[in-house]
Protein backbone atom coordinates (compact mmCIF):
# COMPACT_ATOMS: atom_id res chain seq x y z
CA UNK A 1 0.00 0.00 0.00
CA UNK A 2 2.99 2.38 0.49
CA UNK A 3 4.60 1.97 -2.82
CA UNK A 4 1.33 2.93 -4.38
CA UNK A 5 1.05 6.31 -2.37
CA UNK A 6 4.16 6.95 -3.01
CA UNK A 7 3.69 6.23 -6.71
CA UNK A 8 0.64 8.42 -6.97
CA UNK A 9 2.14 11.17 -4.71
CA UNK A 10 5.09 11.13 -7.29
CA UNK A 11 2.69 12.21 -10.01
CA UNK A 12 2.97 8.58 -11.68
CA UNK A 13 -0.24 6.90 -13.12
CA UNK A 14 -1.39 3.47 -11.36
CA UNK A 15 -1.61 0.63 -13.33
CA UNK A 16 -4.63 -0.21 -14.44
CA UNK A 17 -4.37 -3.40 -16.28
CA UNK A 18 -1.15 -5.91 -17.06
CA UNK A 19 -0.42 -6.32 -20.99
CA UNK A 20 0.76 -9.20 -22.60
CA UNK A 21 2.35 -9.54 -26.22
CA UNK A 22 3.31 -12.49 -27.80
CA UNK A 23 6.30 -11.78 -29.60
CA UNK A 24 8.56 -13.58 -32.33
CA UNK A 25 11.95 -13.08 -33.20
CA UNK A 26 14.99 -14.39 -35.22
CA UNK A 27 17.54 -15.01 -32.57
CA UNK A 28 20.18 -14.94 -34.83
CA UNK A 29 20.03 -11.04 -34.99
CA UNK A 30 20.42 -10.06 -30.88
CA UNK A 31 22.27 -10.84 -28.13
CA UNK A 32 19.94 -12.84 -26.86
CA UNK A 33 16.12 -12.18 -24.87
CA UNK A 34 17.65 -10.40 -21.81
CA UNK A 35 18.41 -6.25 -21.53
CA UNK A 36 22.27 -5.54 -21.72
CA UNK A 37 24.23 -2.35 -21.82
CA UNK A 38 25.41 -1.43 -25.24
CA UNK A 39 23.83 -4.78 -27.25
CA UNK A 40 21.27 -5.43 -29.50
CA UNK A 41 18.91 -7.24 -27.46
CA UNK A 42 15.20 -8.47 -27.59
CA UNK A 43 13.85 -6.69 -24.20
CA UNK A 44 15.65 -3.92 -25.01
CA UNK A 45 14.06 -3.58 -28.47
CA UNK A 46 10.78 -4.00 -27.24
CA UNK A 47 10.87 -1.33 -24.25
CA UNK A 48 12.22 0.69 -26.45
CA UNK A 49 9.35 0.77 -28.90
CA UNK A 50 6.86 0.43 -25.90
CA UNK A 51 8.61 3.46 -24.09
CA UNK A 52 8.04 5.64 -27.54
CA UNK A 53 4.40 4.72 -27.91
CA UNK A 54 3.54 5.29 -24.29
CA UNK A 55 5.62 8.23 -23.86
CA UNK A 56 7.24 6.97 -20.58
CA UNK A 57 9.97 4.19 -19.15
CA UNK A 58 8.20 0.44 -19.73
CA UNK A 59 9.74 -2.50 -18.05
CA UNK A 60 8.58 -5.81 -19.70
CA UNK A 61 8.79 -9.69 -18.11
CA UNK A 62 9.28 -12.26 -20.21
CA UNK A 63 8.41 -15.92 -19.80
CA UNK A 64 11.77 -17.49 -21.14
CA UNK A 65 15.00 -15.54 -20.76
CA UNK A 66 16.51 -17.37 -24.14
CA UNK A 67 20.23 -16.91 -25.07
CA UNK A 68 21.85 -15.57 -27.93
CA UNK A 69 20.74 -17.01 -31.25
CA UNK A 70 17.71 -19.31 -29.86
CA UNK A 71 14.78 -17.86 -31.74
CA UNK A 72 10.76 -17.53 -30.51
CA UNK A 73 7.42 -17.46 -32.01
CA UNK A 74 5.51 -17.70 -28.80
CA UNK A 75 7.66 -15.78 -26.40
CA UNK A 76 5.22 -13.24 -24.20
CA UNK A 77 6.11 -10.43 -22.21
CA UNK A 78 4.01 -8.74 -19.95
CA UNK A 79 4.05 -5.43 -18.73
CA UNK A 80 2.02 -2.51 -17.07
CA UNK A 81 -0.42 -0.28 -18.54
CA UNK A 82 -2.40 3.00 -18.32
CA UNK A 83 -6.05 2.24 -19.32
CA UNK A 84 -5.97 4.44 -22.03
CA UNK A 85 -3.64 2.04 -23.78
CA UNK A 86 -4.37 1.73 -28.15
CA UNK A 87 -6.61 -0.75 -29.46
CA UNK A 88 -4.59 -4.14 -30.14
CA UNK A 89 -4.64 -4.03 -33.72
CA UNK A 90 -3.14 -0.18 -33.52
CA UNK A 91 -0.58 -1.21 -30.80
CA UNK A 92 0.80 -3.87 -33.03
CA UNK A 93 1.13 -1.59 -35.81
CA UNK A 94 3.15 1.13 -33.92
CA UNK A 95 5.09 -1.71 -31.88
CA UNK A 96 6.10 -3.21 -35.55
CA UNK A 97 6.96 -0.13 -37.29
CA UNK A 98 9.00 0.54 -34.17
CA UNK A 99 10.80 -2.32 -33.40
CA UNK A 100 13.87 -3.69 -35.65
CA UNK A 101 13.77 -6.32 -38.44
CA UNK A 102 13.61 -9.90 -36.77
CA UNK A 103 11.42 -9.12 -33.94
CA UNK A 104 7.75 -9.00 -34.81
CA UNK A 105 4.55 -8.53 -32.13
CA UNK A 106 2.08 -10.93 -33.08
CA UNK A 107 -0.70 -10.47 -30.24
CA UNK A 108 -1.56 -8.31 -27.44
CA UNK A 109 -3.77 -9.36 -24.79
CA UNK A 110 -5.45 -7.80 -21.32
CA UNK A 111 -4.86 -9.87 -17.88
CA UNK A 112 -5.25 -9.15 -14.62
CA UNK A 113 -3.43 -6.37 -12.38
CA UNK A 114 0.09 -7.94 -11.30
CA UNK A 115 0.00 -10.85 -14.04
CA UNK A 116 3.57 -12.03 -14.55
CA UNK A 117 4.49 -13.69 -17.91
CA UNK A 118 7.54 -15.35 -16.22
CA UNK A 119 6.17 -16.49 -12.97
CA UNK A 120 1.99 -17.10 -14.02
CA UNK A 121 3.18 -19.39 -16.78
CA UNK A 122 1.96 -22.84 -16.34
CA UNK A 123 3.95 -25.23 -18.96
CA UNK A 124 6.50 -23.93 -21.70
CA UNK A 125 7.26 -25.49 -24.94
CA UNK A 126 10.37 -25.39 -26.93
CA UNK A 127 11.10 -26.90 -30.45
CA UNK A 128 14.64 -28.26 -31.38
CA UNK A 129 14.99 -28.66 -35.33
CA UNK A 130 17.46 -31.06 -37.00
CA UNK A 131 18.76 -31.43 -40.40
CA UNK A 132 20.36 -34.60 -41.10
CA UNK A 133 22.99 -35.89 -44.37
CA UNK A 134 25.41 -34.96 -46.72
CA UNK A 135 23.60 -31.90 -48.46
CA UNK A 136 23.49 -28.70 -46.05
CA UNK A 137 20.34 -27.22 -45.57
CA UNK A 138 19.78 -23.68 -47.42
CA UNK A 139 16.17 -22.82 -46.53
CA UNK A 140 16.40 -23.51 -42.92
CA UNK A 141 19.80 -23.13 -42.55
CA UNK A 142 19.21 -20.40 -39.80
CA UNK A 143 16.59 -22.22 -37.87
CA UNK A 144 17.99 -25.64 -37.52
CA UNK A 145 21.47 -27.88 -36.71
CA UNK A 146 22.88 -29.37 -39.42
CA UNK A 147 24.50 -32.83 -38.20
CA UNK A 148 26.10 -34.79 -41.09
CA UNK A 149 25.10 -38.28 -39.90
CA UNK A 150 21.64 -39.98 -40.07
CA UNK A 151 19.73 -40.39 -37.02
CA UNK A 152 17.92 -43.57 -35.46
CA UNK A 153 14.69 -41.84 -34.82
CA UNK A 154 13.17 -44.70 -32.74
CA UNK A 155 15.95 -44.70 -30.22
CA UNK A 156 16.18 -41.14 -29.78
CA UNK A 157 12.34 -41.37 -29.02
CA UNK A 158 13.04 -44.24 -26.54
CA UNK A 159 15.70 -41.84 -24.63
CA UNK A 160 13.32 -39.05 -24.73
CA UNK A 161 10.69 -41.46 -22.62
CA UNK A 162 12.97 -41.75 -19.87
CA UNK A 163 13.62 -38.00 -19.06
CA UNK A 164 9.43 -37.61 -19.11
CA UNK A 165 8.21 -36.74 -15.42
CA UNK A 166 9.39 -34.76 -12.45
CA UNK A 167 13.35 -34.77 -11.59
CA UNK A 168 16.49 -33.29 -11.07
CA UNK A 169 17.75 -32.20 -14.33
CA UNK A 170 21.16 -30.99 -13.02
CA UNK A 171 22.92 -33.28 -15.58
CA UNK A 172 20.83 -30.73 -18.05
CA UNK A 173 22.42 -27.55 -17.08
CA UNK A 174 24.51 -25.24 -17.76
CA UNK A 175 26.83 -26.34 -13.82
CA UNK A 176 27.39 -22.56 -12.58
CA UNK A 177 23.50 -21.32 -13.08
CA UNK A 178 22.78 -24.70 -10.77
CA UNK A 179 24.65 -23.89 -7.92
CA UNK A 180 22.57 -23.36 -4.99
CA UNK A 181 19.48 -23.40 -7.08
CA UNK A 182 16.37 -26.34 -6.80
CA UNK A 183 17.33 -27.73 -10.32
CA UNK A 184 13.79 -29.89 -10.33
CA UNK A 185 11.71 -29.96 -13.04
CA UNK A 186 8.64 -31.38 -14.63
CA UNK A 187 8.96 -32.93 -18.45
CA UNK A 188 5.54 -33.46 -20.07
CA UNK A 189 6.27 -34.15 -23.47
CA UNK A 190 9.60 -35.40 -25.56
CA UNK A 191 8.52 -35.94 -29.01
CA UNK A 192 11.13 -37.03 -32.08
CA UNK A 193 9.26 -36.72 -35.71
CA UNK A 194 10.67 -36.40 -39.16
CA UNK A 195 9.08 -33.43 -40.90
CA UNK A 196 9.49 -30.73 -44.39
CA UNK A 197 9.79 -27.46 -43.58
CA UNK A 198 10.06 -25.46 -46.62
CA UNK A 199 10.30 -28.62 -48.59
CA UNK A 200 14.04 -29.49 -46.47
CA UNK A 201 13.75 -32.98 -44.23
CA UNK A 202 13.91 -32.08 -41.09
CA UNK A 203 14.06 -33.85 -37.48
CA UNK A 204 12.16 -32.30 -34.61
CA UNK A 205 12.51 -32.28 -31.37
CA UNK A 206 9.55 -31.09 -29.44
CA UNK A 207 9.93 -30.40 -25.48
CA UNK A 208 7.07 -29.43 -23.22
CA UNK A 209 7.43 -28.80 -19.28
CA UNK A 210 6.54 -26.65 -16.34
CA UNK A 211 9.60 -24.88 -16.50
CA UNK A 212 13.36 -25.24 -18.03
CA UNK A 213 16.73 -24.51 -16.26
CA UNK A 214 19.34 -22.79 -17.90
CA UNK A 215 20.47 -24.79 -21.99
CA UNK A 216 18.21 -27.52 -20.28
CA UNK A 217 16.76 -28.14 -24.07
CA UNK A 218 19.90 -27.52 -26.02
CA UNK A 219 21.38 -30.28 -23.02
CA UNK A 220 18.43 -33.01 -23.66
CA UNK A 221 18.82 -32.34 -27.19
CA UNK A 222 22.61 -32.88 -27.64
CA UNK A 223 22.00 -35.89 -25.24
CA UNK A 224 19.49 -37.56 -27.63
CA UNK A 225 21.81 -37.12 -30.97
CA UNK A 226 24.96 -39.00 -29.18
CA UNK A 227 22.10 -41.73 -29.07
CA UNK A 228 20.34 -41.14 -32.73
CA UNK A 229 23.90 -41.45 -34.13
CA UNK A 230 24.60 -44.13 -32.35
CA UNK A 231 27.17 -43.28 -29.95
CA UNK A 232 25.58 -44.28 -26.95
CA UNK A 233 22.32 -46.37 -26.06
CA UNK A 234 19.34 -45.04 -25.26
CA UNK A 235 19.11 -46.62 -21.53
CA UNK A 236 22.46 -43.94 -21.23
CA UNK A 237 20.03 -41.19 -20.53
CA UNK A 238 18.72 -42.76 -17.91
CA UNK A 239 21.77 -42.81 -15.98
CA UNK A 240 22.99 -39.51 -17.03
CA UNK A 241 19.98 -38.39 -15.45
CA UNK A 242 20.99 -40.17 -12.58
CA UNK A 243 24.05 -39.01 -12.03
CA UNK A 244 22.97 -35.32 -11.62
CA UNK A 245 26.39 -34.16 -12.57
CA UNK A 246 26.59 -32.29 -16.33
CA UNK A 247 29.40 -33.82 -17.48
CA UNK A 248 27.68 -37.47 -17.18
CA UNK A 249 25.15 -35.96 -20.16
CA UNK A 250 25.79 -35.33 -23.95
CA UNK A 251 26.98 -31.72 -25.31
CA UNK A 252 24.93 -28.54 -25.86
CA UNK A 253 23.51 -28.59 -29.09
CA UNK A 254 24.24 -25.35 -30.35
CA UNK A 255 21.40 -21.85 -30.11
CA UNK A 256 20.42 -21.71 -33.34
CA UNK A 257 18.31 -24.50 -33.94
CA UNK A 258 16.48 -24.03 -30.74
CA UNK A 259 12.46 -21.91 -30.78
CA UNK A 260 10.30 -21.39 -27.67
CA UNK A 261 7.36 -22.34 -29.25
CA UNK A 262 4.28 -21.56 -27.22
CA UNK A 263 4.13 -20.46 -23.17
CA UNK A 264 0.80 -21.59 -21.60
CA UNK A 265 -1.15 -19.84 -18.41
CA UNK A 266 -4.29 -20.37 -16.82
CA UNK A 267 -7.57 -19.21 -18.58
CA UNK A 268 -8.42 -17.29 -15.62
CA UNK A 269 -5.18 -14.70 -15.84
CA UNK A 270 -7.26 -13.12 -18.88
CA UNK A 271 -9.35 -10.17 -18.64
CA UNK B 1 30.55 -35.37 -86.63
CA UNK B 2 33.18 -32.67 -87.54
CA UNK B 3 32.83 -31.37 -83.94
CA UNK B 4 33.71 -34.61 -82.32
CA UNK B 5 36.55 -35.05 -84.61
CA UNK B 6 38.06 -31.16 -83.82
CA UNK B 7 37.51 -32.08 -79.92
CA UNK B 8 39.51 -35.28 -80.31
CA UNK B 9 41.99 -33.87 -82.01
CA UNK B 10 42.55 -31.13 -80.01
CA UNK B 11 42.90 -33.23 -77.04
CA UNK B 12 39.66 -33.06 -75.32
CA UNK B 13 37.92 -35.90 -73.56
CA UNK B 14 34.84 -37.15 -75.49
CA UNK B 15 31.88 -36.50 -72.97
CA UNK B 16 31.20 -40.44 -71.91
CA UNK B 17 27.84 -39.49 -70.19
CA UNK B 18 26.33 -36.41 -68.91
CA UNK B 19 25.20 -35.48 -65.77
CA UNK B 20 22.01 -34.13 -63.88
CA UNK B 21 22.82 -32.12 -60.41
CA UNK B 22 19.77 -31.15 -58.23
CA UNK B 23 20.41 -27.75 -56.68
CA UNK B 24 18.82 -25.54 -53.81
CA UNK B 25 19.73 -22.11 -53.18
CA UNK B 26 18.32 -18.98 -51.52
CA UNK B 27 18.08 -16.42 -54.25
CA UNK B 28 18.25 -13.46 -52.12
CA UNK B 29 21.88 -13.85 -51.72
CA UNK B 30 22.64 -14.47 -55.85
CA UNK B 31 21.85 -11.72 -58.76
CA UNK B 32 19.88 -14.76 -60.46
CA UNK B 33 20.99 -18.21 -62.04
CA UNK B 34 22.02 -16.77 -65.77
CA UNK B 35 26.07 -16.34 -65.34
CA UNK B 36 27.00 -12.04 -65.73
CA UNK B 37 30.46 -11.20 -65.40
CA UNK B 38 31.46 -9.44 -62.10
CA UNK B 39 28.54 -10.51 -60.26
CA UNK B 40 27.67 -13.68 -58.27
CA UNK B 41 24.93 -15.84 -59.56
CA UNK B 42 24.20 -19.28 -59.16
CA UNK B 43 25.75 -20.78 -62.74
CA UNK B 44 28.83 -18.77 -62.05
CA UNK B 45 28.72 -20.14 -58.60
CA UNK B 46 28.30 -23.66 -59.48
CA UNK B 47 30.49 -23.56 -62.84
CA UNK B 48 33.16 -22.73 -60.79
CA UNK B 49 33.01 -25.52 -58.33
CA UNK B 50 32.49 -27.74 -61.05
CA UNK B 51 35.95 -26.17 -62.83
CA UNK B 52 38.02 -26.82 -59.24
CA UNK B 53 37.02 -30.26 -59.47
CA UNK B 54 37.05 -31.90 -62.48
CA UNK B 55 40.33 -29.68 -63.50
CA UNK B 56 39.00 -27.87 -66.87
CA UNK B 57 35.83 -25.39 -67.73
CA UNK B 58 32.62 -26.94 -67.83
CA UNK B 59 29.52 -24.51 -69.14
CA UNK B 60 25.96 -25.60 -67.42
CA UNK B 61 22.74 -26.18 -68.59
CA UNK B 62 19.79 -25.16 -66.46
CA UNK B 63 16.16 -26.46 -66.45
CA UNK B 64 15.50 -22.53 -65.52
CA UNK B 65 16.66 -19.19 -65.18
CA UNK B 66 15.50 -17.81 -62.38
CA UNK B 67 15.71 -14.27 -61.62
CA UNK B 68 17.74 -12.43 -59.05
CA UNK B 69 15.91 -13.35 -55.06
CA UNK B 70 14.09 -16.12 -56.77
CA UNK B 71 14.96 -19.45 -54.38
CA UNK B 72 15.29 -22.92 -56.06
CA UNK B 73 14.89 -26.46 -54.20
CA UNK B 74 15.02 -28.32 -56.81
CA UNK B 75 16.42 -26.45 -59.73
CA UNK B 76 18.21 -29.46 -62.21
CA UNK B 77 21.53 -28.64 -63.75
CA UNK B 78 23.53 -30.40 -66.65
CA UNK B 79 26.64 -30.87 -67.51
CA UNK B 80 28.90 -33.26 -70.00
CA UNK B 81 31.23 -35.35 -67.64
CA UNK B 82 34.14 -37.56 -68.20
CA UNK B 83 33.72 -41.83 -66.58
CA UNK B 84 36.28 -41.23 -64.49
CA UNK B 85 33.89 -38.22 -62.63
CA UNK B 86 33.68 -38.95 -58.66
CA UNK B 87 31.15 -41.02 -57.07
CA UNK B 88 27.68 -39.29 -56.46
CA UNK B 89 28.73 -39.06 -52.14
CA UNK B 90 32.25 -37.45 -52.84
CA UNK B 91 31.52 -35.40 -55.60
CA UNK B 92 28.48 -34.00 -53.27
CA UNK B 93 31.22 -33.32 -50.45
CA UNK B 94 33.38 -31.64 -52.71
CA UNK B 95 30.94 -29.45 -54.42
CA UNK B 96 29.03 -28.33 -50.98
CA UNK B 97 32.61 -27.45 -49.64
CA UNK B 98 33.92 -25.52 -52.87
CA UNK B 99 30.29 -23.38 -53.29
CA UNK B 100 29.39 -20.30 -51.24
CA UNK B 101 26.64 -20.56 -48.53
CA UNK B 102 22.93 -20.26 -49.84
CA UNK B 103 23.66 -22.62 -52.40
CA UNK B 104 23.16 -26.50 -52.06
CA UNK B 105 24.04 -29.70 -54.58
CA UNK B 106 21.66 -32.18 -52.81
CA UNK B 107 22.21 -34.71 -55.54
CA UNK B 108 23.87 -36.29 -58.56
CA UNK B 109 22.29 -38.71 -61.34
CA UNK B 110 24.03 -39.85 -64.43
CA UNK B 111 21.95 -39.70 -67.34
CA UNK B 112 22.26 -40.31 -71.05
CA UNK B 113 24.89 -38.28 -73.54
CA UNK B 114 23.46 -35.36 -74.89
CA UNK B 115 20.96 -34.85 -71.60
CA UNK B 116 20.05 -31.64 -71.22
CA UNK B 117 18.58 -30.18 -68.11
CA UNK B 118 16.47 -27.74 -69.94
CA UNK B 119 15.19 -29.10 -73.37
CA UNK B 120 14.04 -32.39 -71.52
CA UNK B 121 12.14 -31.09 -68.75
CA UNK B 122 8.43 -32.37 -69.27
CA UNK B 123 7.10 -30.19 -66.48
CA UNK B 124 8.30 -28.07 -64.27
CA UNK B 125 6.54 -26.49 -60.06
CA UNK B 126 6.72 -23.72 -59.14
CA UNK B 127 5.71 -22.70 -55.35
CA UNK B 128 5.18 -18.78 -54.04
CA UNK B 129 4.34 -18.14 -50.72
CA UNK B 130 2.10 -15.36 -49.15
CA UNK B 131 1.89 -13.96 -45.40
CA UNK B 132 -1.27 -12.40 -44.21
CA UNK B 133 -2.01 -10.13 -41.81
CA UNK B 134 -0.82 -7.11 -39.75
CA UNK B 135 2.28 -8.95 -38.04
CA UNK B 136 5.12 -9.19 -40.46
CA UNK B 137 6.80 -12.65 -40.34
CA UNK B 138 10.14 -13.58 -39.08
CA UNK B 139 11.42 -17.02 -40.30
CA UNK B 140 9.80 -16.92 -43.68
CA UNK B 141 10.54 -13.06 -44.05
CA UNK B 142 13.11 -14.31 -46.80
CA UNK B 143 10.86 -16.93 -48.63
CA UNK B 144 7.16 -14.73 -48.49
CA UNK B 145 6.02 -11.81 -49.44
CA UNK B 146 4.21 -10.46 -46.71
CA UNK B 147 0.42 -9.17 -47.91
CA UNK B 148 -1.28 -6.96 -45.15
CA UNK B 149 -4.98 -7.16 -46.15
CA UNK B 150 -6.59 -11.00 -45.92
CA UNK B 151 -6.70 -13.10 -48.77
CA UNK B 152 -10.17 -15.06 -49.97
CA UNK B 153 -8.12 -18.19 -50.92
CA UNK B 154 -11.71 -19.58 -52.79
CA UNK B 155 -11.84 -16.84 -55.03
CA UNK B 156 -8.08 -17.40 -55.91
CA UNK B 157 -9.04 -21.24 -56.43
CA UNK B 158 -11.83 -20.21 -58.72
CA UNK B 159 -9.75 -17.43 -60.71
CA UNK B 160 -6.69 -19.74 -60.91
CA UNK B 161 -9.01 -22.78 -62.52
CA UNK B 162 -9.39 -20.35 -65.35
CA UNK B 163 -5.52 -20.44 -66.31
CA UNK B 164 -5.98 -24.14 -66.07
CA UNK B 165 -4.70 -25.90 -69.83
CA UNK B 166 -2.95 -24.93 -73.06
CA UNK B 167 -3.21 -20.60 -73.54
CA UNK B 168 -1.30 -18.09 -74.74
CA UNK B 169 -0.18 -16.45 -71.72
CA UNK B 170 1.01 -13.27 -73.45
CA UNK B 171 -0.96 -11.48 -70.94
CA UNK B 172 1.31 -13.56 -67.93
CA UNK B 173 4.64 -12.60 -69.29
CA UNK B 174 7.65 -9.51 -69.74
CA UNK B 175 6.79 -7.65 -72.46
CA UNK B 176 9.90 -7.43 -73.98
CA UNK B 177 10.55 -10.91 -73.57
CA UNK B 178 7.57 -12.19 -75.00
CA UNK B 179 8.37 -10.20 -78.81
CA UNK B 180 8.44 -12.29 -81.50
CA UNK B 181 8.46 -15.82 -79.27
CA UNK B 182 5.61 -18.40 -79.01
CA UNK B 183 3.90 -17.41 -75.55
CA UNK B 184 1.54 -20.72 -75.58
CA UNK B 185 2.31 -22.77 -72.94
CA UNK B 186 0.24 -25.51 -70.65
CA UNK B 187 -0.88 -25.13 -67.14
CA UNK B 188 -1.77 -28.21 -64.92
CA UNK B 189 -2.22 -27.38 -61.87
CA UNK B 190 -2.83 -24.25 -59.64
CA UNK B 191 -3.38 -24.81 -56.51
CA UNK B 192 -4.42 -22.21 -53.39
CA UNK B 193 -3.61 -24.03 -49.90
CA UNK B 194 -3.04 -22.30 -45.71
CA UNK B 195 -0.40 -23.85 -44.39
CA UNK B 196 1.87 -22.98 -41.44
CA UNK B 197 5.50 -22.72 -42.08
CA UNK B 198 7.74 -22.80 -38.80
CA UNK B 199 5.25 -21.90 -36.81
CA UNK B 200 3.99 -18.97 -39.02
CA UNK B 201 0.41 -19.04 -41.10
CA UNK B 202 1.23 -18.90 -44.97
CA UNK B 203 -1.33 -19.23 -48.40
CA UNK B 204 0.79 -21.28 -51.15
CA UNK B 205 -0.07 -20.91 -55.07
CA UNK B 206 1.27 -24.07 -56.39
CA UNK B 207 1.51 -23.59 -60.19
CA UNK B 208 2.83 -26.99 -62.39
CA UNK B 209 2.92 -26.91 -65.81
CA UNK B 210 5.03 -27.42 -68.96
CA UNK B 211 7.13 -24.54 -69.18
CA UNK B 212 6.71 -21.18 -67.97
CA UNK B 213 7.52 -17.39 -69.55
CA UNK B 214 9.95 -15.01 -67.71
CA UNK B 215 8.10 -13.96 -64.79
CA UNK B 216 4.89 -15.89 -65.41
CA UNK B 217 4.42 -17.31 -62.21
CA UNK B 218 5.14 -13.74 -60.81
CA UNK B 219 2.04 -12.20 -62.86
CA UNK B 220 -0.38 -15.18 -62.10
CA UNK B 221 0.02 -14.37 -58.34
CA UNK B 222 0.14 -11.09 -58.59
CA UNK B 223 -3.34 -11.33 -60.52
CA UNK B 224 -4.80 -13.59 -58.21
CA UNK B 225 -3.81 -11.10 -54.92
CA UNK B 226 -5.67 -9.27 -56.57
CA UNK B 227 -8.68 -11.35 -56.95
CA UNK B 228 -7.79 -12.47 -53.11
CA UNK B 229 -7.84 -8.68 -51.49
CA UNK B 230 -11.43 -8.52 -53.20
CA UNK B 231 -10.59 -5.58 -55.81
CA UNK B 232 -11.55 -7.65 -58.76
CA UNK B 233 -13.66 -10.58 -59.30
CA UNK B 234 -12.02 -14.32 -60.37
CA UNK B 235 -14.23 -13.94 -63.73
CA UNK B 236 -11.75 -10.80 -64.36
CA UNK B 237 -9.12 -13.30 -64.66
CA UNK B 238 -10.33 -15.41 -67.96
CA UNK B 239 -10.51 -11.69 -69.55
CA UNK B 240 -7.08 -10.77 -68.42
CA UNK B 241 -5.84 -14.27 -70.31
CA UNK B 242 -7.75 -13.42 -73.21
CA UNK B 243 -6.17 -10.21 -73.68
CA UNK B 244 -2.95 -11.53 -74.93
CA UNK B 245 -1.70 -7.93 -72.74
CA UNK B 246 0.53 -7.75 -70.19
CA UNK B 247 -1.66 -4.45 -68.75
CA UNK B 248 -4.62 -6.55 -68.34
CA UNK B 249 -3.22 -8.58 -66.16
CA UNK B 250 -2.11 -8.09 -62.66
CA UNK B 251 0.70 -6.50 -61.07
CA UNK B 252 4.37 -8.82 -60.79
CA UNK B 253 4.78 -10.41 -56.87
CA UNK B 254 7.85 -9.84 -55.80
CA UNK B 255 11.07 -12.29 -56.71
CA UNK B 256 11.73 -13.58 -53.07
CA UNK B 257 8.56 -15.40 -52.69
CA UNK B 258 8.88 -17.66 -55.27
CA UNK B 259 10.91 -21.08 -55.40
CA UNK B 260 11.35 -23.15 -58.14
CA UNK B 261 10.51 -26.34 -56.26
CA UNK B 262 10.77 -29.42 -58.72
CA UNK B 263 11.79 -30.63 -62.55
CA UNK B 264 10.17 -33.73 -64.09
CA UNK B 265 12.20 -35.63 -66.82
CA UNK B 266 11.10 -38.80 -68.67
CA UNK B 267 12.30 -41.73 -66.96
CA UNK B 268 14.38 -42.96 -69.94
CA UNK B 269 16.68 -40.26 -69.42
CA UNK B 270 18.20 -41.77 -66.25
CA UNK B 271 21.15 -44.24 -66.47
Amino acid sequence: VSDEVVAVEAGEERPDQTVALEIAYDGGGFAGFARQPGLTTVQGSIESALETVLRRPVQITGAGRTDAGVHALGQVVSFDAPVDLPEAPKLLRSLNALTPEGITVRSARSARAGFSARFDAISREYRYRIVTGIAPPVFSARFAWHVERDLDIDSMRRAGELLLGEHDFRSFCVTESAQGKRTVRRLDVVEVTPESVLGEDLVTVRVLGNAFLHSMVRAIVGTLVEVGSGKRQPEWVGEALEACDRSAAGPTAPAHGLTLWRVEYPQDVWL
